[in-house]
């Protein structure tokens, strides 16, 4: 471990593993990310192999920025990603099967500079707190509204990880019960109806049920994305913003019983599907607001991230890298 | 503020603020309810009155104890009662009507000595974690079965009060869209179902609905409690038992919802409906985990309270009375 010379900034890496891309960036206190690089997620089999690649990357991006020596900790921000135990497990979307001690290994490649790793949207809900719209907040919920719907839990200033680092999982929610099928297996969560694949199957069923024209009956209906909804909404068309009506309704019942548990100062809304403005928001807020409990209503603000969605996975995650440090400087005082 | 004697015990006051009475007693470090006492809530219609009542009445008992100065904290658990404000919230059980700064004036009748305040499920959630099932626990949630559900919520050994202390109302999340109508005005909401209140209504429309005998077709449709369908269960009620089963699914589908927001260790359950056991236990753990998350699965415990229920409001309250002297000293010291 580096100590912290006067004459030098302090900086953290954070790395954001995706399905195709890993994605990493030299980040200093005030959230600037000063150097930032990629490599492929998919090159190696074994994850041995990634990580040497990884490592020798980082190492090389630290150079360039005055030393690795200079690097205080690691945020890793990955999908089924595990604070306890600094493990992605069972990723779906990843080479690497069962359960891999990510954390450990980068951490032991590079030298014993600590390594904190969480899922994505725990990492952009930290990202969030420290240099976005939740700066100075206490109690909020970062929704990141994806390909899925993730969720991040803050609660008295802390992500809630829960018994077993597993916490925070709204999007696996039953909002409709037998409603959609989920790819957990499941029913009616409610990410299979707010998230960018939901916004598709509401376009999907609104096409078919309804014959009023549409924009969107130009194109193939089973290759229609969340941006075809959202272009034709801007366009003013009708069906399609009928479809970010009934997403922000969905989204607003939700968000009603998330805040019967946490009561949150805000929760914040991130991801592509935000792009929408206020298309999105507005219904999510009025319906939010229909269907909170009365002792709540009017107190929660809807916020859209203010991260750079480009920047945000790779700041959330750095945003673990000063913890990280923390946790290490702790353990070695004690 | 008393300074600690070594030759004397410190103790802390409980009260139980009820529609009815408000019960307290003196408690020792050990949860041992050392002496207790009560006196009706409805005796004043205006809350100065009361507060002189309770004060006396306490100071009397703490004499009984070796005096007021053995007294650290005094905790209270009421009806719409915030942790952040002390207050109580247009309680609608209550005679004293908008907001009560109950906290406040118990204290200033007390020569100061420090009062904290939050509701009756919150209350037994501190109580449980510090005399009950949850010692040791650091991520549970309480489940409060009375005439309504109150539930509270611990996360990293912390209650959580939200933003604004009204944090934890699980009971008024909404498991069936459009389904029964609330007290809150609002539809669906968990305590329709699952509470002594929701347990009758269930025992009506399944009564009505159904032809089959039933020991309950001897009671007035009308009159009907919880307690008469637990009767009726325990000697083998076809259609009692199918209230349970009944009432533990829909419980059990809520729990696995509220599983995915903060990963507790365990779920405990307390107050009147717990008396029945496995008949309703085996219900609500099984359709707990049909409907978990695949990662969540067999990790969850089903605790019935270790509480004793006459003791428990009392109990509860008093572990909040050693928090409001931390906080107080905390203060002091700053």
């Amino acid at each position: 471990m580096s100590t912290v010379k006067s004459d030098t900034k302090p900086y953290v890496v954070g790395v954001d593993v995706g399905g195709t891309n890993t994605v990493f960036g030299i980040v200093d206190a005030r959230g600037n990310i000063i150097r930032s690089d990629k490599i492929k997620s998919t090159n190696h089999i074994k994850v041995e192999g990634y990580i040497e690649e990884l490592a020798a990357a980082i190492k090389e991006l630290a150079e360039e920025a005055g030393g690795i020596g200079l690097i205080h900790g690691i945020g890793v921000g990955a999908p089924n990603g595990n604070y306890f135990t600094g493990s992605i497990d069972f990723a779906p979307n990843l080479l690497w099967k069962g359960r891999i001690p990510l954390a450990h290994l980068l951490s032991e490649a590079l030298d014993g500079i600590p390594v904190a790793l969480t899922n994505d949207a725990n990492a952009a809900a930290i990202g969030e707190m420290t240099y976005g719209a939740a700066r100075g907040m206490k109690d909020f919920i970062e929704i990141t509204l994806g390909t899925g719907l993730g969720s991040g839990i803050v609660v008295g200033g802390k992500l809630v990880y829960g018994h077993d680092g597993f916490a925070g999982e709204i999007g696996h929610t039953i909002i409709r019960r037998n409603g959609r099928s989920c790819g957990c297996g499941r029913m009616g969560c409610l990410e299979t109806y707010c998230s960018a694949t939901g916004v598709a199957r509401t376009a999907k069923e609104f096409l078919t049920a309804r014959e009023d024209k549409s924009l969107l009956r130009d194109l193939n209906i089973d290759e229609i994305t969340s941006k075809d909804v959202h272009d034709a909404a801007i366009q003013g068309d009708k069906l399609a913003l009928d479809i970010f009506e009934a997403t922000g309704a969905v989204l607003g019942e939700a968000l009603a019983d998330a805040v019967a548990y946490t009561s949150p100062e805000a929760i914040i809304l991130f991801g592509g599907l935000t792009k929408a403005g206020n298309i999105l928001l507005e219904p999510v807020k009025r319906h939010m607001e229909q269907n909170l409990l009365n002792i709540y209503k009017d107190k929660v603000k809807i916020l859209v991230s203010e991260l750079k969605e480009s920047d945000a996975a790779v700041l959330g995650a750095s945003a673990l890298g000063w913890e990280a440090d923390r946790k290490l400087l702790t353990k070695l005082t004690d």
